[in-house]
C-alpha cells in the first residue's frame, strides 16, 4: 500500500509539473508573446540544471517576422548531463513552444489550465510537446531518485520556435556540428503520435514541395458581364493547369514523377502487415464513406511511402460568400506534393514546371504563367535495424508488452531530415502520444497513462541503448 | 454675345444643380446611410414638383439586409407631369443612389464635391446616375423655360436602391402595372454608357445564370501531409468539374448550351459593321496583349450576343497569401454564364446540372456534389425598329450629327428585362455617358459636354417621339 501510495504521489508530482508548464502561454505564433516563450525556455533550463545539467542558451539571432518587424529570437537550449566517455551519447530534441489557444476557439476546458477528465490531461502543449519533454526529464530524474547511474550520456537540444518553423535551428545544428554534436551517437525526437492506441516507432516522414502557379492577365479585375466572352480568362487557364496535375484516384499526372520512388521491398511490405489501423474507425473519425483504397496496407502506403498531391486553394480569385461577377486578373493556384525517398525536390520542380508550361503553351492563351516552389522539404527515412531502433523496440516490449507498429508520418517534420543530413548521426522518432491526442486542436491532451508509461519507456530506452554498446 | 453668355449661364446653373446632388452622399450600400438616400429621394421629388409634377413616394416596405437587420426601405418616386391624352406617354427610369466612395480609395478629387478638370465633372454619381436623371429633368425645364408645351406626356420612376439590386422595384412594377403603367407607351432608361466617344443606343443586355458547385467531403479540413494520398479530395473533384465547363477559346462545353442561341441575321450582322470600337485601344485599356478573336465584330458579338462563361473563384479553399497545407473539406466553386436570346435559365440550369453530375459520377468519388443556381436573370433584347428607337436615332442625328452605334450590354441590367416582361411596353436604353466615365470607379465623371448635349438629346427625343405618333 505504502509503495503504491508513493508511486501515485510521484505520478501526481509529474502531473503537477506538467500543469505548471502548460500554464505558461508559450505561444510562438506572435513575437508579442516571445516573452512567455522566453519564460518557458528559462523554466526548462532551470529544470535541466536541477538534474545536474550544464545549460547553454544558444543565441540564434534575430528574424524578420511576417509582419515585417525584426525581433530577437528566444535562444535554443543546448545542455548536457555529466559525461562518461565509456557510454554512448544520446541527444534528445524537444520544443516547449505551443500553438495558439483561446477558450473561445471551442475549448471545453481552459486551454492553459491542465485539466484531467477520464484519465486524459487536457491543455495546450500537453502532448505537443511539453508532456514528452517532461517525460524525458522525469526519466532522468527517476534514475537519480533511485541513485542509479544513467546508462547513457545525455544531451538536450530544446527550442521555443518549432510551431513557427524552427527558425535558426538548422543554422545552429550546422554551426555546432563539430562541437555539441561531435560526440553524439544518437538523436531522438519525441514530437509525433502513434497511429492507434498501440505504441508506434517512427522511421520516416514525407517531404514537401509546395507550388504557386501564377496566371496573370490584364491590368485589373474586370466585370464578367461586360468582358466575358472574348478574353483569355486567367481563371480558366489556372483551373486547366490544376486539373492536369492529379486524376480522380489521386495518381499524379506529371510525367516521370514516380521514376525515383523507392521500390517496395519485401522487408518493408511486411512492416505494414501487423500495423494496428482500423480503416472503418479512421473513415468514421474523418467523416468519409470511402477511401481510394480498400486495404489498410494500400491506404497507409499512400500516406507514407508514395507521393501525393493536394490542391489547397486559389489566391486572388473570389473566395467570399455571395455572388460576385468578376474576372480576376491575377490568380495564384496553390498545391503541394508530398515527397518520398528517393525523390529530389530539384528534379520535381523541373518536372512540374516543364509539364505545366507545356500544357499552358497548348492553350495559346494571352496570359502569362509563372511557377514558384517556395517550400522544398526533403523526405526522411531511417534504417529500422539501426541499434537505436532495436533498443526502442525492446524498451517498448518491456514497458507495454507489445512489439511496436513500425510507422511513418505522411506529413513533413523537417528537423528529422535536417538533423540526419547535417550530423550524419542516427535519428529516430520515438512517440509516446496517442492517435487521439488532438495536437494543434481545441481538444489537445495527453493521457495520464501515456505520460507516465512514456516516462518509463524513455527510462527503459536508456537502459536498452546502453546494452547494445 | 449676350445669348452665348446666357447659354453659358444656363449650363453653369445645370452644373451647380448636379454639384448639389453629388454633395448628398446617397450611398445605398449600407442601411446606416439610408437617411442620405432618403434625403436625395426628397430632393429629387421636390425638383419634379417644381416642374409641376405630381409625386407619389411609393412605399416598398422593409427588407432584411445582409447583416440580418430588417430596415424600412427608401420609397420609390412615381411621378407624372400634367397629361394630355392626345400625346404619347414616356416613362423615364432613373436612380439617385450611388456606389460607396471614400477619398482614401484613391480618388484624386473629393468624391462628393463635383470638380471640373479639363471639361470633365468628377464626382460619385456624376454619370451613374444623377447626371442623366438631371439631364431628363433639365430637358423638361428647357421646354418650360421656352414656354413650349411638352410634346409627350412624361412619367418618372426613380429609385434609391439600384446599386444594391433595386429591392422592391419589380414588385412595385407588378403592383402598379394596371395603374401607373397602364397609359405608358414607352419606358426609357439612361443608366449605361456608350462604347466609345460616339453616341450609342442600347437594344440588348445579356442575362446571367450564376452557379454554386458545392463539393463536400469529410467532417473537417485535414492536413495534406497526414491525409493526402488515399482520400478523394473535394478540391480535385471541384477543379475537374470547373475545368469541364469551358475550353481555352472560351467555348462553353456544356452539351446543348448553344442550341437556343438566336441565329445571327443579316440585319443584325450589319449593325456591327460600323460600330466605332478600337480593338487596340480596348486591349491597351484593359492591359491584355491579345483577345480570343481578331475582328471587332467577333469580339463584340462574343460580349453581346453569344453566351460566355466565367469562373469567379472558390469559397472554402485556402485563398490567403502564404502556404497552408490543407485539404479543404467543403468547397464551393462559383461560375456564371451570361445568357442571350433565346436561352432560358430553366433549361440552362438543367443542362449544367446534368452535365456536371455526369462528369462527377465518372470520377467515382466518395464526396457529394450539390449544384445551386442562386441568380437567374434573363437576357433582354429590343426591336431596333420600334418607334422609340427610330425617334432616338433621329434625335441623336440632330444633336450630335451622327447615326448612333447600335450597341448592347454584355452585362445584365435586370430592370430592362423586368420592365419589358411585366409591362409589355417598349423599353429602350438611351445612354448619354462616355465609355471612359468610370462608373463605380474612383474616377467617376461625366463630361460637361455629354451632360449638356445629353440634355439637348433628351429634349430632341421628346420632339421626335411625338412626331412618330
Amino acid at each position: 500500500m505504502r509503495r503504491a501510495g508513493n508511486r501515485k504521489g510521484v505520478c501526481n508530482m509529474k502531473i503537477l509539473t506538467l500543469k505548471e508548464w502548460v500554464a505558461i502561454e508559450s505561444d510562438s505564433s506572435s513575437s508579442a508573446l516571445f516573452g512567455k516563450v522566453m519564460q518557458m525556455v528559462n523554466v526548462t533550463a532551470e529544470k535541466i540544471r536541477s538534474l545536474g545539467g550544464d545549460v547553454e542558451l544558444a543565441d540564434i539571432g534575430s528574424q524578420q517576422m511576417p509582419d515585417g518587424e525584426i525581433v530577437q529570437l528566444p535562444p535554443v537550449i543546448l545542455a548536457e548531463l555529466p559525461k562518461d566517455s565509456n557510454k554512448p551519447t544520446l541527444c534528445i530534441y524537444g520544443h516547449v513552444d505551443v500553438q495558439p489557444a483561446k477558450k473561445e476557439d471551442g475549448w471545453l476546458t481552459e486551454p492553459y489550465v491542465l485539466t484531467e477528465i477520464n484519465g486524459n490531461l487536457y491543455g495546450r502543449g500537453a502532448t505537443d510537446n511539453k508532456g514528452p519533454v517532461l517525460a524525458w526529464l522525469h526519466a532522468v530524474e527517476a534514475y537519480q531518485a533511485l541513485k542509479q547511474d544513467l546508462p547513457v550520456n545525455i544531451k538536450f537540444i530544446i527550442e521555443g520556435l518549432e510551431e513557427i518553423g524552427s527558425y535558426g535551428l538548422d543554422a545552429l545544428t550546422k554551426q555546432r556540428n563539430d562541437t555539441f554534436f561531435a560526440d553524439v551517437d544518437y538523436i531522438v525526437i519525441s514530437d509525433n503520435i502513434w497511429i492507434s492506441n498501440k505504441p508506434g516507432l517512427t522511421y520516416g516522414t514525407r517531404g514537401d514541395c509546395y507550388f504557386y502557379v501564377k496566371v496573370s492577365g490584364g491590368k485589373q479585375a474586370l466585370h464578367s458581364g461586360a468582358h466575358g466572352g472574348s478574353l483569355f480568362e486567367p481563371m480558366a487557364d489556372l483551373i486547366a493547369l490544376l486539373d492536369s496535375l492529379v486524376d480522380a484516384k489521386g495518381q499524379i499526372l506529371v510525367p516521370g514523377i514516380y521514376d525515383d520512388v523507392a521500390p517496395l521491398t519485401e522487408e518493408e511490405r511486411k512492416l505494414y502487415e501487423n500495423i494496428q489501423f482500423d480503416l472503418e474507425e479512421y473513415k468514421n473519425n474523418i467523416g468519409v464513406t470511402r477511401l481510394i483504397y480498400d486495404k489498410k496496407e494500400d491506404v497507409l502506403m499512400h500516406y507514407w511511402r508514395y507521393p501525393s498531391l493536394s490542391i489547397h486553394g486559389i489566391q486572388g480569385a473570389y473566395a467570399d460568400p455571395g455572388s460576385k461577377t468578376v474576372i480576376p486578373n491575377k490568380v495564384i493556384g496553390k498545391f503541394s506534393m508530398r515527397q518520398v525517398p528517393n525523390m529530389d525536390p530539384v528534379v520535381v520542380e523541373k518536372q512540374v514546371t516543364e509539364y505545366l508550361h507545356e500544357i499552358f503553351a497548348k492553350r495559346n492563351s494571352s496570359n502569362t504563367l509563372k511557377i514558384l516552389m517556395p517550400i522544398a522539404a526533403k523526405p526522411w527515412v531511417a534504417n529500422v535495424n539501426d541499434p537505436q531502433y532495436v533498443a526502442a523496440r525492446r524498451a517498448i516490449k518491456t514497458v507495454f508488452g507489445v512489439e511496436p507498429d513500425m510507422i511513418r508520418e505522411g506529413s513533413t517534420i523537417p528537423i528529422a531530415w535536417n538533423f540526419q543530413d547535417v550530423t550524419k548521426k542516427s535519428v529516430m522518432m520515438l512517440p509516446i502520444c496517442g492517435a487521439d491526442d488532438g495536437e494543434h486542436s481545441e481538444k489537445e491532451k495527453i493521457s495520464r497513462s501515456n505520460y507516465i508509461e512514456g516516462t518509463k519507456l524513455f527510462a527503459a530506452f536508456f537502459y536498452e541503448l546502453a546494452q547494445l554498446r
